[in-house]
């Protein structure tokens, strides 16, 4: 049993009204690795450049993380600009310098291929394509996160890819740009059509809408006191989600809705601190804490 | 028992992208007295005009709602009309007729005095004040609206007001706005010290979080197709919660839990239609079958 997840591996300078951190460790395939990687052993598939050290490392060491996919390569890693309100809810993006990811064309190492769970991280569609003709069978399970940008100007590869997923998770803006319907019910069906069959809508503080064929879910966002940098929310409740899911090896409506408890639990600590800072700190004790006091936060008795 | 509430009765003229009314019914003390006499008989202190007629009364006909409260005197009812873009959960006013609610002057009846749930719809807080200060004793529970313009104009009055409430019912902005805190936990430590212990932040198409002195409870809206105008809803949601406490006469966790359930599947038949149309239609079945998908729909069986 595997988990493999392709994204950025990146570099994020990042202002919020609380505070800012230059080039502190980032990327999509970062936040989603450290929150799975608590449930189930991950593999990633990312691309680095010269100036991504021991320092950057230390992040995913002594993780089942497994960092054979994550190449490194001449030139400067991919860098992220971006700024908050205190409207937490939407980043202005101020710089993306893609560097060596511009260039990146995933290779997947052969022992990656078996995997039964893939994550399709935020990139271009036609990479997300590459990486599912890549695999050996067919996954289990294919997941995929996408964002306004390639639902403008790749609509038709990521149409292709979407075809092959199972799980799409996106946030309120997407799911509407993509469907291009209001109603999320609507848009669920118009989903369904497009190839997956559960729809995941992250929708930051107000928690994430759950979309099967069996009906819907909606989960309140975990409370905190503070929220520093939204920066890789999405991500680590990404990781949460399927690392979840890839643990209990099991995809009925149960385990989706523990699964969307868990990964929004994994969230809430990514956003307490700057960057990878709190999600790198915690221990398990902390995640069964916060998701038992979750779990009983949400409990109602039978009306 | 019963359940008494002040607030507006008046007409509307709404237009939202799916549609327009001119003249129909509306007012927060309509909708919270169609919405909660469903569990529980209803008092409605309010004004209306002239222009108030057989056509307008037949909304309350055959429900548990005393009218003896709601005076006609002469002049026009007031008078709201507003816009909605696609983005719904926003109201644009475009014109607020006080007309006879500019010189309204609530004036209980006897047999008023002695309600033990008392609803302070979003009016001017002294009016609010006014009509706490008429109770022949304090009302068991005091729940308050209140909005934007209030928080602003007559803070001091407000505030007075708000000493002597048990539960505030208001959205996302007004909670800040009010407390001047992003946070809502922080906003509702700021809410307990001004008076009440309970916190309802209605949260439109989010739902809705409930704040107690035991914890942090969160509920998604009731997921629909179509959502066609939301005026009132956060009045019927006032009318579903308060009328349900009051039918339980209990108002622990487990009973506010299932009150916000109520309230949000209320508002739910709300904005199905414009005005007041599908909450005067639906039936006792309606309700109970909808509060019975709701509740399976957020059940998580324990982690």
């Amino acid at each position: 049993m595997s988990l493999l997840a392709i994204g950025s591996v990146a570099f994020d300078d990042v202002e919020t009204p609380f505070g800012r951190r230059e080039r502190a460790l980032g990327g999509s395939a970062t936040y989603f690795a450290l929150g799975a990687s608590r449930f189930h052993p991950v593999r990633i598939v990312a691309v680095v450049g010269e100036d991504f050290g021991p320092d950057q490392m230390r992040a995913f060491e002594g993780r089942p993380i497994d960092l054979q996919g994550l190449a490194r390569v001449p030139g400067r890693s991919f860098h992220w600009k971006g700024a908050y309100g205190y409207d937490l809810n939407e980043a202005r993006t101020l710089a993306t310098e893609l560097n060596v990811f511009a260039t990146f064309h995933p290779d997947l190492p052969e022992t990656y291929r078996q995997s039964p769970f893939l994550f399709l991280g935020n990139i271009d569609p036609v990479l997300q394509l590459d990486v599912v003709g890549q695999m050996a069978q067919r996954p289990r399970w294919i997941a995929l996160d996408t964002m306004n940008y390639w639902i403008q100007s790749a609509r038709p590869a990521l149409e292709r890819v979407l075809r092959e997923v199972d799980i799409l998770l996106v946030n309120d803006a997407e799911i509407r740009q993509l469907t291009e319907e209001h109603s999320l019910l609507k848009a669920y069906r118009r989903v369904q059509a497009m190839g997956p069959r559960i729809l995941v809508v992250k929708r930051g503080e107000y928690g994430v809408a759950l979309f099967t064929p069996e009906g819907v879910f909606g989960a309140p966002a975990y409370p905190l006191e503070e929220v520093f940098d939204p920066t890789g929310a999405g991500d680590t409740f990404a990781g949460g989600f399927l690392g979840y899911l890839a643990w209990m090896d099991r995809v009925d409506t149960t385990a989706l809705k523990h699964a969307t408890l868990v990964g929004s639990v994994m969230a809430s600590f990514t956003v307490e601190r700057f960057s990878t800072e709190r999600l790198e700190q915690i221990t398990q004790d902390d995640v069964r804490n916060r998701l038992s006091l979750f779990s009983d936060m949400i409990r109602v008795e039978d009306l």
